[in-house]
């Protein structure tokens, strides 16, 4: 057997894109800088247009960040490492010149990393492409991996149609199926917080929570020209089918033996599976609430007419032991008052009022937040006696901060991705039951959602009125940041 | 039936010492600001020197810290209802003179307390003197409460007779036993802490706390001339029997039914009742460590041969169903490096290691601290995922701060008591078979403490090195502030 080769090539098809200066190549020389990849690295970039190395170079010097100072390498150093290989994706007979030029750069074994940084259409069509030229043959020991962005389908069977096809070409353990929230620090810590910390756990079920609130609000509306790609998504399979089911899957999930990729994921698909289907209850307008920004027609690439949600709430249900009962408010929407990623975990009353009046709308003190973005940290309320001389009770809150109680910044997302790809750690990706699970529901939910109104909204207010009624009486209501 | 009184008298015995003008009467002055008491009051000092009221009011003037301006009344104003008479408290007859001036003072019925600002050997003497001049006498309604102040006996024997003695002369609702610990906002919170919220209580048990540990720390030493006290008193009489114990007793009491003073004093007593006591465990070395720090000797007042304590730790047991097993480690002392009260609720380690390598010692993430003083406030360490490409688990802190989350001030403890003792409400004060219990496990506790030897440690130190033994292997270590 061949000794492991010391190099990767991380090849990048779709590598004039956006994408690529702004975070793919900044991410790798990030990682090359700190040394968490296992040996050398070399950068490839791949797309149709006409330029050689040196544009590529100088592509990538103008758009990337400024990086900061890296011991490993100088950028100029970095750069003299990547190259640019012009290549139509949809012709077979580029790749096998693609494959070429690899290995003349390689100059011997090299591990592969292929990032499809491309439009969905092309993802099957560069895999069959990668394929047919021998690019995704792992034999010596050699790693040929393939790294996918979502969208993954735009509904169970068209991601079941492309799960297939590509599993045909290659194996589960060579693809990479990117969230990129799961690369965010402050989501891959509530496992630790859950799992490493033991008093969270006894407490994290339907004896003692009454509802979990999670939400991805962003304040842009169509900004920088994705109204034409956004009108034939929409939120559901924007964010929600993706971000905020994965989030939900963090949060839920039951703690797993191992800390390995197939145990986590193990668990994460048991939780997907137990959601349960919108389209299997009784009146869907008690459940869902989707909007639509007031303008949104207006905007580039939208249709006129378009029923496209750019809002959507739901009260979702994990059918199983440990959440049987308890509401999931789920909320992404577009032209939010503000941007944040939060998930709540709101406790249930006590058992017995022995301060105050007796009033059940205000004896929810307990609520843990995980504040995902922008403002990383944990807040925990409870209610203390505010000082003085008789029994008044307020609200307070334990806090902590992410990056002020670290005092280190936390890595970009990509970072973090791209180094589990090339160490071939999976668990931060999705596996094919995962996508399909949810858009299993997504698809219920999407199905579910044509029997309630379309309501208007205006930009920058907390999106239509009735998603407030989505919370019993009593229940509490929105985080608002 | 009269109508109830709009006067009360607060009238201090021995009014011409150091509290007094320190804490008592700048406590009443705060609590008339606030229209804390319901209706008007006088103040009426009592002691043996040939003092008038001109005197005595500006004594306190000088004396007293500078207090805030009023709404209510200026402080020449208060000071215009404040009198003196001058009484020997061993003289029966001089009380007979008292009544007819407080009664003069009134002109009209009035409630009256009596606070025995005075030496523990006059308690018992000014009880019966009061109570011959008919000043306890409480029928047409016109309540007359007796506060007296630590130390309330000197062991079991002596409290049960002093108990006895006062019952005779008084009933158990007339009289109010102050440990001023108990005024502390902080400790006020305890109660609001644990059943105002429903997600601690859960945890609050032998299956899910593996320690508690309490102190009260002093960094103080003899000054002021307290050896001659201190001496025949010790670490154990003067603080634990007391407000450790009482600390205890708040922290790991049942939540009473109801917040009425004698639930929860009910409930407080039962915790002191379960404790185990110290002489009848086996191996005394092994749950005490007693201390004198170096030179204490030499103190003005301190005998040359001393023996007494003025360090004790001391690992203690509640042998009942909540709390079957756990360890509560007790401490206090003099000349410690740092002045602070605070009470830790070490939470077990988790059941299944899923991060990092098994280190029995290093799994106790989950410690509840509650800072009594001076910092007042609540911490909750867990562990998180520090930011960065691997998986390293730090150390971290929920936080909250008393005083700058609610940016208020707290009042002083004795202003709370005080109100409380006009108003009527027992439940900070200690009942008498609550002194009780105490004194019987704190008996038992000096008597098995002469088994063990009497350790110097250096002022400034953290007390006897063997104190670090009180806890089990993996079990963790004293809070250093």
């Amino acid at each position: 057997m061949p000794a492991t080769p010391n190099l990767t090539q991380i090849v990048i098809l779709g590598a004039s894109g956006d994408l690529t200066a702004r975070k793919l190549v900044p991410a790798v020389y990030a990682a090359q800088c700190q040394h968490l990849f296992p040996g050398r690295c070399q950068l490839v970039g791949v797309a149709r247009r006409p330029w050689d190395d040196a544009f590529f170079r100088s592509h990538l010097t103008k758009s990337a960040p400024k990086m900061e100072a890296c011991s490993y390498d100088s950028w100029e150093a970095f750069m003299g490492q990547t190259s640019y290989v012009q290549t139509h994706l949809e012709t077979a007979q580029d790749f096998a010149e693609l494959g070429k030029r690899l290995d003349a750069l390689a100059q011997g074994p090299a591990h592969r990393v292929f990032y499809l940084a491309v439009k969905p259409e092309l993802f099957l069509t560069s895999v069959e492409n990668l394929s047919h030229a021998g690019l995704l043959d792992q034999s010596g020991g050699l790693n040929r991996r393939v790294v996918v962005e979502k969208p993954f389908g735009t509904d169970l069977a068209s991601a079941k149609a492309l799960n297939a096809a590509l599993l045909k070409l290659l194996g589960e353990d060579q693809l990479y199926r990117i969230d990129h929230y799961l690369g965010k620090e402050t989501v891959q810590n509530i496992l630790v917080f859950r799992f490493r910390n033991a008093m969270f756990e006894p407490l994290w079920n339907q004896n003692h929570v009454e509802l979990v609130q999670i939400t991805v609000a962003e304040n842009i509306g169509m900004e920088g020209g994705r109204g034409g790609y956004y009108d034939t998504s929409g939120a559901i399979r924007d964010i929600l089918q993706n971000h905020v089911l994965q989030l939900l899957a963090m949060v839920a999930m039951e703690a797993p033996s191992k800390l390995d990729p197939k145990s986590i994921r193990d668990e994460k698909v048991k939780v997907l599976q137990a959601l349960r289907l919108p389209s299997d209850m009784a009146d869907p307008g008690k459940i869902i609430v989707r909007g639509q920004f007031d303008g949104y027609r207006d905007e580039a690439g939208v249709a006129k007419d378009s029923q496209t949600e750019t809002y959507i709430a739901a009260r979702a249900y994990i059918d199983n032991w440990r959440w049987g009962g308890v509401p999931f408010l789920l909320r992404t929407g577009k032209h939010l008052p503000a941007r944040f990623t939060s998930i709540s975990v709101q406790f249930r009353m006590p058992p017995h009022t022995l301060f105050g009046s007796y009033d059940e709308c205000h004896l929810r003190p307990n609520t843990l937040t995980l504040r995902i973005q922008p403002n990383e940290g944990i807040d925990l309320s409870f209610e203390a006696k505010e000082p003085g001389a008789g029994l008044t009770i307020k609200s307070a809150k334990l806090a902590m901060d992410y990056t002020d109680y670290f005092h280190k910044p936390s890595p970009e997302a990509y970072q973090r991705l791209l180094q589990d790809v090339v160490t071939g750690d999976q668990s931060l990706f999705l596996r094919s039951d995962e996508v399909e699970e949810s858009w299993r529901w997504a698809d219920s939910l999407r199905a579910a959602m044509q029997a309630t109104p379309l309501r208007t909204y205006a930009p920058n207010s907390w999106g239509p009125a009735a998603a407030t009624d989505l919370f019993g009486e009593c229940e509490g209501r929105w985080a608002q940041g």
